[in-house]
């Protein structure tokens, strides 16, 4: 079960390839699982992966293509002829077969259409490149057991029994008009204990949860996550039933928006990996730096404004990274709790009262932070008493309004309809690190008078 | 099927309640999901939302009990009964009856089982409540289906019938031996299939994918995503079959994984929400910040070793905070990069080609940078072409190696077993800072000789 690839058996697997020991490299990888088979293609070199693709049969390339990185993908895909990766799509899964048509370049994605040997498939494949990859459509296989209303079990068995051919995992039996249009499920349990006279319409639950083609996949999973559902049924403008989404989709759109998330806060602009390009990691990186850094130049200019405290007061400047760094770090804090309330749907409360906690848990923080900075700047620092009354005083305001532009902008920008998570990261950290530069040295002033 | 609570129909609940017309609080309920009813109590004030409780019957209260807030679950349980809640437990499946018991005050627990009905459920529970919260056994539920390899079809067929009342979704049918020991599973299609007087020995499938009790629960998302996997069993130290685990249990441990990862990155350090109380957020964002004191105390000290440049050159100091920002976002982008490759196993390389790497990638970045701070500080800030040259220098060298440091760290805590999510947001801000404000002043201090 605690499958790992070991460096002998890829240097192995080398060897054989090498010796071109077709039998040998087929028994060795025979047990395999599709997925570590997938894995071991992508430790090893192009022309070795591409000499195992070949050696094994399509049952499991085609599911091993599904398991592999985009990028090893390509290259396997590009050596391959519109026919064989039809014969590929072939054994896959409507919606898996037009999410790899999708990655396909434009003119090839036509040619392996075309070369698709089982007409409805190819319909349906072709129906599911409509949809936008982010809504429920995108998301969506049209594999699924319907059946009429108006048959009677015994009809509806029959039926049934083609149907799944086709379906790996039977969650469902959605019910459906005469116009294909979603009136309910029916329950394996109730067609087995009825008379098979009876008609459907006598038997399934009319109440059943849907999401129509345009529904955001995130909004698919939040629904199929609070009401435990492994399957939903997706329905077109008309209410007819078109395809239905099972669980495992909603994982990878769960572990994505967490994902973006995550690199959203950190500064990285796109969905980047490790192991991407130089290039693509500076598209990714750099917007944010370039950000920052003008918003460097603002910090650099608020401090210019001060230059006059320079030779009485001088030990102020040392202080200003201290107090920038406080200010990011506090409204990072702020916001990421906010933007995962309002991505876990957990936010209650008006805004205001959400300002007015954040105030007293800011000050509550301050205060405390104050007082070792207090006596940090003494002990530590050695630092003369007025210079650190002031510094700390300065501390609790620049941490009370860094937590509450935390808490306030990224309410806002969800408010607009904009991901709030815009408002984690360098965003925050820079504009905090302007407002508290600019409210240190105005509270400096005030206080020492320069 | 987009359900969402309008302020109306609260008020129309709340009034309701205060007019005690029980009859009509039912009707406005009866037909919706209890994850809706849920969602509205955590709406209603504390007496109402136990009037919503007590006007239900039980088979919906306890599937509603699961899905609230548990700061909600645990006020609605202080009212209850042992005998109450246990009647609740009664109607869960094991899994979920341990995760609520596990909640309760330890003198309460034991209370509530020695109250529950089912003798069978409640040794499962038990026996469940014995697994660390973080493994496989404190993810899987008892119920299962499994038929004895020693059997023939017949019996199985009768046996998964009456085992199968127990289980609200039959994933698979797993194959024992006689010491209950895991030996395969079942396809339910030949099971159909055969003469029902073939021991069950000649049709089972031996191989099946399982985890142990003790596997780790992050171990057990990565497998089930890993093989595509719905459900699966779950084994002692013996081999013996304990229980299985099942999809829906694995979304939570990733959104938990992955808002942990979020929250370390954004300084906080204990699993907390926005509606939490100011004392438990104080606690989880209070530590990070102490640190990010104490570091911002070192930059200071560094600042005030290169005091003797402020007669001279006190512009310098107007650029400390431009610099321990931009040494603070390089840093958290590498090793948020790192953090997650290292999550999502898509590292590959080692160390020292992933160092390489990101200097040649922070030397483009860092080049591009001090472009612009080059042209920035002349044209913008109005600051001399020396001072501007000198921080553009350091700008690059500060960005070469806040990559290196945001790079290491990670990968580095990761090999000693350490969660390298630690190393993002506040750990690698401050360390960078420090590293920042010193490099940018030795720079300084060769170019401009003071």
């Amino acid at each position: 079960m605690e499958f790992k690839i070991s460096k002998e058996l890829i240097k192995e697997l080398e060897l054989l390839i090498q010796e071109n020991k077709e039998q040998d490299v087929l028994h060795l990888l025979q047990d395999m699982h599709f997925a570590d088979i997938a894995e071991i293609m992508e430790e090893l070199s192009e022309f070795d992966a591409h000499y195992v693709f070949n050696t094994l049969d399509s049952e499991k390339t085609a599911e091993i293509l599904l398991e592999l990185d985009e990028e090893v993908r390509e290259k396997i895909l590009r050596k391959l002829s519109a026919k064989e990766i039809a014969e590929e799509l072939d054994e896959l899964n409507t919606d898996d077969a037009a999410d790899i048509i999708a990655e396909l370049p434009r003119e090839k994605k036509e040619q392996v259409i075309s070369e698709l040997e089982d007409v409805e498939h190819a319909k349906d494949i072709v129906d599911l490149l409509r949809y936008d990859e982010d809504s429920a459509g995108g998301l969506m296989a049209k594999e699924l057991v319907k059946v009429n209303e108006n048959w009677n079990v015994l009809t509806c068995v029959k039926e049934m029994r083609l149907q799944a051919e086709n379906v790996t995992r039977v969650h469902s039996i959605y019910v459906v008009d005469d116009e294909n249009r979603l009136k309910g499920r029916l329950s394996l349990k109730d067609l087995l204990t009825t008379s098979t006279k009876t008609p459907i319409s006598d038997v399934y639950i009319p109440k059943v949860d849907y999401v129509k083609v345009d529904t955001k996949d995130v909004e698919v999973a939040r629904i199929m996550q609070k009401y435990d559902l492994e399957a939903i049924p997706v329905v077109d403008e008309l209410g007819r039933l078109v395809g239905r989404i099972t669980i495992d989709d909603i994982i990878d759109v769960i572990k994505e928006e967490a994902d973006k998330d995550y690199q959203l806060a950190a500064g990285i602009s796109q969905d980047v990996e490790a192991d991407d390009s130089i290039l693509e990691l500076t598209k990714a990186r750099l917007p944010w730096l370039v950000l920052a850094l003008l918003g460097g130049f603002i910090a650099v200019k608020v401090s210019g404004l001060y230059e006059g405290a320079m030779e009485e007061y001088g030990v102020l400047f040392f202080f200003t990274p201290l107090i920038a760094a406080m200010a990011g770090n506090v409204g990072v804090q702020s916001s990421a709790i906010i933007v995962q309330g309002l991505a876990n749907d957990t936010l209650s409360g008006s805004v205001w009262q959400r300002l007015f906690k954040e105030v007293k848990l800011s000050l509550l923080n301050g205060l405390i932070l104050a007082l070792i900075l207090l006596l940090g700047s003494h002990f530590l620092l050695g630092v003369e008493y007025i210079i650190g009354i002031t510094v700390s005083i300065a501390l609790i305001s620049v941490i009370v309004i860094a937590s509450l532009i935390g808490t306030f902008v990224p309410i806002t920008l969800n408010k607009y309809g904009i991901d709030p998570a815009l408002a984690t990261g360098p965003f925050i950290t820079t504009s905090n690190d302007i407002f508290g530069i600019l409210i240190y040295f105005s509270i400096a002033k005030v206080i020492l008078g320069f």
